[in-house]
């Protein structure tokens, strides 16, 4: 199915179509714009509200500047879906965020317009003063480069090293804040309520509150006075508010608040900005959602909907006629209220992802234990090392691919003074749609190689809950638990928690032709493979090692000196990985008699797809696995007899 | 030689001895102080100018309130000499940053006083918010929490999202603002330029001048009018300075600017603030090397001097009758020079380590090609992907261990993209006396297992000049050299530069019984144990493979058909690093015969000492190697000869 663009939509084939559009008619474009955005994801799905609430902002931009000559960073990424379909993939639209199809987020493969690869939030400033200082150096003074970035993503620190740096570039940098007081959930933190502050005009209301203490009513004033006072609160008004200003503090010019949705005030405001300069702030607001009613009532649940009906508003949820297994994050979500009640030690941290990590069930049940610290990933795990040192147990829970941005404060603050923090790593391995920036492909490599460090990760639900018991029990050093995005295994996963030993697996098969090692949810591939092998005659056996770190050496001992074929399976790169932890052991203890394959993530950039569609690719699918079985199993070499023992 | 405290200081031997100190004489004991200092750094060498500038806050803070129950945070730590000669530790104090000896940094196991562990910057915020929001759990209301953080550190983000939660916590946090302007080298950015402008009133004065432009004289004025105005200019000056303030938008209560060297406004003045529940912030004004003029005058030159005369300040140098090898540090600063000068795109960066790096010399040479962006790590590399998407090739230069604070700039803004970008890991391997936090022991292992990675070391000066030369040839991917704190080893080292095929090592010796394989400077040790064995009738082959990635295969090839014992060196972790590379790649090929023994930094925090110390300790040392090789060679199994081929 096709959508249809509206009329002046389906005349816009790239921006310089868009800039031939007459200004009185940019209202209509934009109208257009969120109607096919509104009938694209509500039948495809995606992204959903931050792109609405981009609509006018896109239009400006691209109307107002010479793009891709000048240059247009958007923040985080999901929020440019206006900006594809304005830059010439309208009609590729349609397989946004499929395999092989259109990336979720801005590509530099994809287009000449997408100046920036992004995904992870806060990037913007940074990499638009790098193109803003080559310009520069080029002597291209009239290039423009604009950063677009939210209130959200400017809680990272990032944003502000690029802001402290940007304040003292002498280069033609515009950073347009997109202020819709969200996150996928509602943004947090001091800079939040300042913003709000601002826009609502409250820093000036203070002022003026302390003036009026100051002088009574200015009536009472005799009249040379009260004229005095009256100028000064005029002036007051006009530079206060500059002055008071964050972004003036740290040398930004300062424009705004602006509304966001007014089309034709935004033109003029911009065409005015390019002509200013320097490094300057455009504080917009916006409204997620804005245009659909159903996703401007609640923001977080319309981020992303999935599918839905665009008249009624229903999300489009599968019905299922079996009882089906919970989510990973659902598990954790009710496995960390049921030991907090239990621990009064624990307590968790998110950095922005209450709803998607499933913190948010802890937040309500136990407000004053559960902290969502805002995009803000290093601080979320400095603050649990902190904890930790009085105590406290902290569950920190942060997307495998975002914990690649906390991973000096994991070194540093954790495990060089060895104190008791729990990692909970979601979303690793393939994180599927949202693509390359997103996979967790990198934490098993990155986490095991650091001291005072346990790397550990569930195949299935009730082991996720064993995992988080035994991680929250008296011990030092951290403690990883990684685990991937969706839907688990087990209908019924509200099993007893019990400990597991730690650094031990298990057994699930025994065999004679072969040993799959497995880490992780991929050990139910090994599982359903091992079983179809039987019908063809291959025994092969099966360990779900359930640590990369420490390895269970007993385990490897019976494996090597058991089996010449090895197949070692995770959802994470082959390089550094678990497989490679295995060869680590097998050349500690001298194993030589063991030809080892480890399937995992090949060291390429794989774009987006379903998860299963990207782990068939990286070949351990169950065909996958299968296929290297039998490769291993029948070709010649692979069958010589251990030749010593 | 033990340096004599003066008549207070040795009496004090915990804070609570300080506590009893009347206020009139605490001016004597920061004298003492400060001198105690003076003659240790003089004799002993260390970090200097940071712990002169902080005397008066240590003796104050640790005056005004009751550590260790109320807790101190320090940033960095290199400022905490002081510090640690009050809380008990005055009598080891010689041993500081010597192996087994005092850490350099605070350092949790080694006192009570140190509440966490520091060397890296930035982390104090959120590490000291950990430990409130814990009392605050605990019901402990009237427990202190202090940061001691630097004007430099406070530019890095994750002290901004310290901030920003901070603002929102209701929670017994004093942030001490320690502001002297400096980093190690002069602090740089707009929020330098900001705390100046508070320090020097000119945001008042500024606003000042706007209201004298409105009302002209205030002579002119009418009495009524002139006393409105004058109240107002009362008024502005006594809250505009809060309102404009970044910290107060941060929603952080900020008191100062202060004189951070008078101790008894700084006793009073934190009398108060502890009795201010809330968050908030004490701007300090301090000069580094308070008290010694000459690391008042040159305060990058004695942020760490070495030993020095204290009478002269004349720095002490080793005196050699031979020209001695230069630091890599200057052969990379030199070097970039030299072929900045050929090639026009290329650009460098570093965060706050211009010195430090030898950037400076390029800074010098070519200033608008070189970029100090302070201590941001994270932007410098995303600012450099920025630089590197508009065809300019960035060197970035940033300290191994401090790379990991930018990991996920490295592979969701460079690698993903894979924009050519060179990363100069500097102090890669064992750091020195600056202990645990700094050694670059990852690296290797975090590093290979992204795609579009090249990764190197250099195994002498001209290596480094080459891999840099062909670094910057036309290519795409980033490109990794990292190479060791200190001295290399050809006093000659201004060699031609030349091309190096990606991905190739040097045989550098023949041999036979077993296979030395290197990666970077262990190479020489290597090459030297590989002579004194032939004397020993063992003929060791020696590879210098230079690349971590790609391997080089040919070579590798050439290493499994012929030796059936190999031993991988590397300076960095075991684990996930060169020798697992190697064994993949055994893997890969399924050579089943070979033994192999890695050699690099075992799985543990180690502390400091000298290089040539830990890399005894950890097994890599001219004779951890030669130990090694005797075991391999002597040891019956491994003389067995291969059993197949």
């Amino acid at each position: 199915m096709l959508i249809e663009p509206g009329k002046l939509l389906q005349n816009i084939n790239k921006p310089a179509d868009l800039r031939n559009v007459d200004s009185t008619e940019l209202y209509k474009v934009c109208e257009e714009l969120r109607q096919y955005i509104i009938d694209n994801v509500s039948v495809f799905g995606g992204h959903f509200g931050a792109s609405l609430g981009v609509v006018e902002l896109t239009v400006a931009l691209h109307h107002v500047f010479n793009t891709p000559y000048d240059q247009l960073v958007w923040d985080v990424g999901h929020q440019a879906y206006g900006h594809k379909i304005l830059t010439g993939r309208r009609e590729r639209f349609h397989t946004n965020r499929r395999y092989e199809g259109l990336s979720g987020f801005p590509r530099r493969a994809e287009s000449e317009y997408d100046t920036f690869g992004v995904g992870h939030s806060s990037t913007s400033i940074s990499a638009a003063l790098g193109m803003a200082i080559a310009s520069k150096l080029k002597g291209e003074h009239e290039r423009q480069h604009i950063a677009v970035i939210g209130d959200g993503a400017m809680t990272a620190g990032l944003a502000f090293e690029g802001m402290n740096h940007a304040g003292v570039s002498d280069t033609n940098l515009l950073i347009v804040l997109n202020d819709n007081c969200m996150s996928i959930d509602p943004n947090v933190g001091a800079l939040k309520d300042y913003l709000t502050d601002i826009t609502t005009s409250q820093i000036y209301n203070k002022f003026k509150d302390d003036v009026w203490k100051l002088f009574g009513k200015i009536e009472k004033l005799a009249p040379g006075a009260r004229e005095a006072v009256q100028k000064i609160d005029h002036l007051i008004k006009s530079t206060i508010l500059n002055h008071s200003n964050l972004f003036e503090a740290l040398n930004l010019r300062y424009f705004g608040p602006v509304d966001g949705h007014d089309i034709n005030h935004l033109v003029s405001v911009m065409e005015d900005l390019k002509n200013i300069p320097g490094p300057k702030l455009l504080h917009c607001i916006t409204t997620k959602g804005k245009g659909y009613l159903p996703a401007e009532k609640n923001q977080t649940k319309w981020h992303a909907p999935g599918k839905f009906d665009k008249i009624t508003g229903e999300i489009k949820k599968k019905v299922y006629d079996t009882p089906q297994p919970p989510k990973y994050q659902q598990v954790f979500g009710n496995t960390i209220v049921e030991l907090a009640k239990m621990n009064e030690k624990i307590v968790g941290i998110t950095p922005a992802m209450p709803s998607g990590s499933s913190m948010n069930i802890m937040m309500k049940a136990l407000p004053e234990r559960a902290f969502d610290v805002g995009i803000a990933e290093q601080h979320a795990v400095t603050l649990s090392a902190g904890l930790a040192t009085q105590g406290m147990i902290p569950f920190c829970n942060i997307y495998s691919s975002f914990m690649q941005r906390a991973y000096d404060q994991v070194i540093h603050d954790v495990c060089v003074q060895n104190l008791h923090v729990i990692f909970c790593l979601d979303r690793a391995g393939f994180a599927g749609a949202d693509g390359a920036t997103h996979h967790g492909a990198y934490d098993l490599a990155f986490m095991r190689c650091v001291p005072n460090m346990v790397v550990s990760a569930p195949m299935n639900e009730a082991e996720l809950r064993n995992l988080m018991y035994t991680a929250q029990l008296p011990r030092e050093g951290a403690f990883t638990i990684r685990y991937p995005r969706g839907q688990g295994v087990m209908p019924e996963w509200q099993t007893p928690l019990e400990e597991v030993k730690v650094g031990t697996g298990r057994k699930l098969k025994d065999g004679k032709d072969i040993a799959l090692l497995t880490i992780g949810h991929v050990g139910n591939y090994a599982r359903e493979v091992a079983k179809k092998l039987e019908i063809k005659g291959i025994d092969a056996a099966h360990y779900d090692m359930r640590f990369v770190k420490p390895l269970d050496e007993d385990l490897l001992h019976e494996v090597f000196n058991k089996f010449d074929k090895v197949i070692t399976i995770e959802d994470g790169c082959v390089q550094g990985g678990f497989g490679s932890a295995i060869l680590e052991f097998m050349a500690d203890y001298q194993y030589k008699n063991t030809v080892v394959r480890r399937l995992g993530i090949p060291d390429e950039v794989i774009e987006q797809g379903e998860q299963i569609e990207l782990q068939h690719y990286a070949g351990f699918s169950p065909e996958g696995i299968e296929k290297a079985v039998m490769e291993m199993v029948n070709i010649p070499e692979f069958v010589t007899h251990k030749v010593s023992q």
